[in-house]
């Protein structure tokens, strides 16, 4: 009909306009070819599949060292294996702590015995299975402790500077301390460091619970009796492996004594449910918890000490079991000693349907798909290597020990690593190295939201405007949390951590809740993520697979480096002001006379003066930088000849770890990259410019100054590697 | 001893400097008199005093029309007798509902039935007295209804906004709101006007319970059996007697029919405890409500509508009762004529200690020092006037009466009104007229705050800028909620309102536990915060009366009044520029895009763009005023002849009733005055420049220009003020 040329032409020129797109690291007809292996790759993702393996690999607990866990990485092998990978077990021996022993007891003024124990729920048979992990942290020592009881809300630096003007000393005491706020490991750690000799973590309804919404069985959220499990190993200072550190737990490896392992905590800790925890906080006495302090209880939050008396006996059965890393291989057509490393883990602490299981089976149903793809002949140009990984629960041990056993060649064959883990339904979140923001973005451009039909970029984007932010795609910095952390943290590999989340809130968290059934009625029903998540990544390890020039981006790193600097700096003069400010109220006497009399605090005291840094190193490298970045950019990197861009490549693939440093950073020598890395006081929270943001923060002058010069001697590798690029591409 | 000379020549040099110094509207040697005289004041001033009469005027409930109110009026009309005052009593009669039926119960799903009874409690017997008022809001109107709940957390405008966002509607429903968050008449009256039929209000224990700290008795706050009284009369209309709006409730005057009064409420409405509401909250179904809705129960909060369904009965035996007010008169040695008036209300709902007890009783030693010293011949140039006001609770009855009942008289007469009302332990809080802001700082430099021993003004600047506040004394502007209102608001007469309180919190405020066992147990034992209250107040009222020239100061008025203007049009800005980004937001469809499409909500729509208005009106007059008020600060009003000052202070008295304007404020013309009202959505919430500001809040933009119109008039006539003050003081 007459009436439908017009749109239909215009439909046409659409097409080819979209067509024609160039992108990064593609020349105009590779990028057309791309785009069409793709949209290829992408129409074949099925959501039956996720179901499927999520029903099987979720069945039952599969924590390190089960049969069942065992059960699914015989599974998984031959899975990859009839999709046409070359698929290898690779096994390390890692110390694993299985709970023998968990007394809680408030001993005075009242009594109570703590449950401990999560019940079966109507509706989730997984819930009443029999060979559930008791709720425990894992890599807590044992003890036998007794003593008065201190709330500390989430047990974080800024919580004991709280405690300390009130006059409250927790030496000698027991903590109990809120789940938040921090990573769970940094509560343990810093109790031991002030001289508690226990410490307690729980669940608040008011940040996990009902608070939330309704919980479980009835909404998805923690009902009183649901404790989140987690390791509390001082990850911080090393993953993996505590008894093997920086070198892989192979069967016949050196080990350290267990008692001289220095990620094991130093006091007994144990999480518990807000049920148990509510006679204990009941019994406190001593000061009114401060207002921002108050959780979700039906109580008045006291701080204690005591009279409170609570007995915490923590025993464990010390073993080594079998972490059993999947390795799956499809060799690359042309370029088989380029790889793209892709991995997600596979044990869980109960059942895991979300964490891992949901991002595992994304990653498996990518796989099987590229696998298809290469077996109908469109092999990828790089060699692929995609991972399950075991014991990443117990502190990325899995991980960390193949990448420690591995690290000289996975330095010098692999272009990045893509992590995921579990996920859910909303947004793209996605971390990574910033050479890599702008590839990513292309990405997220092309990737369709299930739900809304716009791309992930745009929906993503909406998110953030209305939540004040800016409309411009970026990747957060990568802290730690997931196996990503001995690739790029300790290896200086690039890396990316992808996965959806924001709306599929609940309070299942390594409980015994985390099962398929509360994953298909809240998480991502119909697995509509799952596809999503597997569309991503693939397009992203099809991209860094295919492309001619590594898709590695230099103005948006400097970019968002130049901002980390300028907040560093910024940093420092609002400790400046903020000290000033203060000095001159105490020297007034204001704090003493706002206080109210009836509630003595210590008397506020003088702050030593915050002193000037010199900067300027870091800011006439970033300078250098700049300009070499732009001459990099101006580039027109598809007019090289072929063997200029293997010559690229081979720098390009390499670049980040000229932003790490062998020595690492101050008292953590494992972590070392010296833009990125895990707060030392918060976890899995990023420090970016570690060593001279963390000197800074803790007041450390001298060492701040000495981190300047380090990151600037970084810096300057970084930019003589640009150098490198700037030549080869003349 | 030799060693003492230094010091003791050191000590007179001070003595002298303090004795040369100058108080406003006194001349050097009039200041040495002045502050010799309030020295003696304070040093009479007792706590012993304070405590006696508490216990008697507390010792049973006395709210308006009771037996024990009576008794206590003609205790205290013995007393200002016996110190000297001309004392009488001034009846009128006003409309006071009693609770007949009270029924509140859940029918369905489930049921319960309200208790609506707080407890007794150990160590306090005024609990356990029969003769308790029951808990209700006065002046709810009749009802009968029953519908399904609907969650309206505070049940402020803004609330409204967000459950119009998610697409649920109240009409024909019961509301149940939180108490806080505005005045408690605002709930339902803005319920009424969205449709409602019933209002419930309750007090949760995130802001008035075991949030706050232990209950009572032990501690200081709500338990969960207490609940608040108080009126919901329309006050922001017109306080006083809801049958005679604007004249005086004499024995005789013409009466509004009830049914045609404006002020009592639409829909019935009942205050309940948080044990009484929490079983309603449970039965909830619906959206879960926002993050910021949430309480201190421990439940999931859900909006509704329903299924909960609840039945609200209540009926009221409306009498005319009649309602007292001690009127106590000391006559000015000079000037007879020029009337300082000065008052605290004496009616309760229940025994009061708190409120309004505590203020009373040291309004009560103030008149007697000022009395004794009057009788020892120092007896004030211009006439006291004190003041127990009756039915304040019920809607500020007694005062608005009173006023309207003497305006003209007043008027011409009253040199200022100073106002306390309930007092507690802590800072001074300080609001009014800013021409006494002046007066008042200096004041408040000489009073000692009785824990820290240095001045009040001190501590509290200590305070402000401990919260990073600014350290210049201010008095915050005067809304409503006490027995100022007629004077400044209605009748331009300068008023300041003040009191102590921070460090004396609680959860008694109009509940059965305002007792003389808490107030002595937690508001402030000992009573030194009364007496200190008492010697703030007698001073300004004794500065006031003695003054050669009336202090009133002109440049701190310009100063602030202009920041008024300031942040009005701030305001304007505001909601342009979030207008803009709003209508940016819907054309992108980015609210869209962020929202969770599981948990639908009415889409954002594009908002009518904010108009530009013309404020140079009021930018011309208040640079008309700056030059002027200049002028008039540079006069040295002690070298006045003393029929020039005579004629100035005429002038003076008269300043603040150039800043109202007859015709009043829009819809509620019982309010005059143009600088400051109670807010007609915050009730006792104040709003400066209030016809402009809040037009301009309402986006009412014809009215808001008209507004800038009669501001300019009013800010024309004050600035003819001062020019007559400049001529006189040529």
């Amino acid at each position: 009909m007459k009436k439908t040329v017009l749109p239909l032409l215009f439909m046409v020129a659409m097409a080819t306009t979209w067509a024609q797109e160039n992108i990064i690291g593609f020349s105009k007809d590779a990028s057309v070819k791309q785009l069409q292996l793709e949209s290829e790759f992408e129409k074949q993702l099925s959501t039956e599949n996720l179901d499927q393996w999520m029903l099987l690999l979720a069945g039952e607990p599969h924590w390190v060292g089960t049969e069942y866990g065992e059960k699914n990485v015989k599974w998984m092998e031959k899975q990859f294996k009839s999709w046409g990978y070359n698929t290898k077990v690779e096994t390390y021996h890692v110390l694993f702590p299985y709970p023998k022993v968990r007394v809680l007891e408030l001993t005075g003024p009242t009594t109570y015995k703590a449950k401990l124990e999560a019940v079966p729920v109507e509706g989730d048979p997984y819930t009443s299975q029999e060979n559930l992990l008791p709720s425990y942290n894992a890599y807590s020592t044992d003890g036998d402790v007794e003593a008065e009881l201190v709330y500390v809300n989430y047990g974080i630096p800024s919580d004991y500077e709280e405690l300390e003007k009130l006059g409250i000393d927790v030496k000698g005491k027991i903590v109990i301390a809120k789940y938040y706020g921090s990573w769970r490991g940094i509560k343990p750690k810093l109790a031991a460091e002030k001289g508690a000799i226990g410490c307690i973590i729980y669940s608040d309804p008011e940040d996990d619970g009902y608070a939330q919404g309704d919980v479980y069985p009835k909404g998805a959220f923690k009902n009183k009796t649901g404790v989140q499990r987690g390791s509390v190993m001082d990850m911080p200072l090393y993953p993996g492996d505590v008894l093997t550190p920086g070198y892989a737990a192979t069967k016949d490896a050196k080990r350290l004594k267990r008692e001289d392992a220095p990620t094991i905590t130093k006091i007994p800790v144990l999480p518990i449910s807000y049920e148990d925890a509510q006679p204990l906080l009941e019994a406190l006495e001593g000061p009114v918890a401060p207002a921002s302090w108050r959780g979700g209880l039906p109580i008045t939050y006291h701080i204690g000490p005591g009279p409170a008396k609570v007995h915490l006996k923590l025993e464990f059965d010390w073993q080594l079991k079998p972490a059993h890393n999947v390795i799956a291989t499809l060799k690359g057509a042309e370029l088989p000693d380029q790889w793209v490393v892709r991995g997600n883990h596979h044990d869980a602490w109960v059942h895991g349907a979300s964490d891992p299981i949901s991002g595992l089976v994304a990653l498996m149903e990518e796989a099987r798909v590229v696998g298809k793809l290469a077996k109908a002949g469109k092999k990828p140009k790089r060699t692929l290597v995609y991972c399950a990984w075991d014991a990443e629960e117990t502190g990325l041990i899995g991980s960390t020990e193949w990448v420690e056993d591995h690290r000289a060649e996975l330095q010098q064959k692999t272009v990045a690593y893509i992590n995921t883990d579990g996920n859910s339904r909303g947004f793209l979140g996605a971390g990574g190295s910033h050479t890599l923001q702008a590839m990513v973005s292309e990405v997220a451009n092309k990737v369709t939201d299930p739900q809304t039909k716009v791309s992930i970029a745009e929906r993503q984007a909406a998110r953030n405007v209305v939540h004040g932010g800016s409309d411009k795609f970026a990747l957060s910095a990568l802290g730690s949390g997931s196996d990503y952390t001995p690739f790029i943290q300790h290896s200086g590999i690039a890396a990316l951590n992808l996965g959806f989340g924001g709306e599929g809130s609940g309070g299942e968290y390594h409980t015994i809740y985390d099962t398929y059934s509360h994953y298909t009625r809240f998480k991502d029903p119909g697995f509509e993520y799952g596809t999503t998540l597997a569309n991503t990544a693939g397009r992203i390890v099809l991209r860094l697979a295919n492309a001619e020039v590594l898709p590695f981006e230099l103005q948006q790193w400097y970019s968002t480096v130049d901002g980390y600097l300028g907040e560093v700096m910024k940093t420092l003069e609002t400790m400046r002001s903020e000290v000033e400010k203060h000095n001159a109220k105490v020297a007034k006497n204001q704090y003493g006379l706002a206080n109210d009399p009836k509630k003595p605090v210590k008397a506020a005291e003088k702050e030593a003066e915050i002193p000037y840094l010199d900067f300027s190193p870091i800011q006439n490298v970033l300078a250098d930088l700049k300009n070499d970045i732009d001459t990099f950019s101006k580039v027109d990197k598809n007019q090289l000849s072929a063997s200029k861009k293997a010559e690229l490549n081979q720098a390009l693939m390499h670049m980040e770890q000229a932003l790490t440093s062998e020595k690492g950073l101050p008292r953590r020598d494992w972590f070392k990259h010296q833009i990125y890395a895990p707060g030392f006081y918060t976890g899995y929270g990023v420090k970016t410019l570690p060593g001279v943001r963390e000197a800074i923060e803790q007041k450390e002058w001298q060492e701040a100054q000495e981190q300047i010069g380090v990151l600037t001697g970084t810096l300057k590798n970084f930019d003589a590697h640009i150098q490198k690029l700037n030549s080869i591409a003349q």
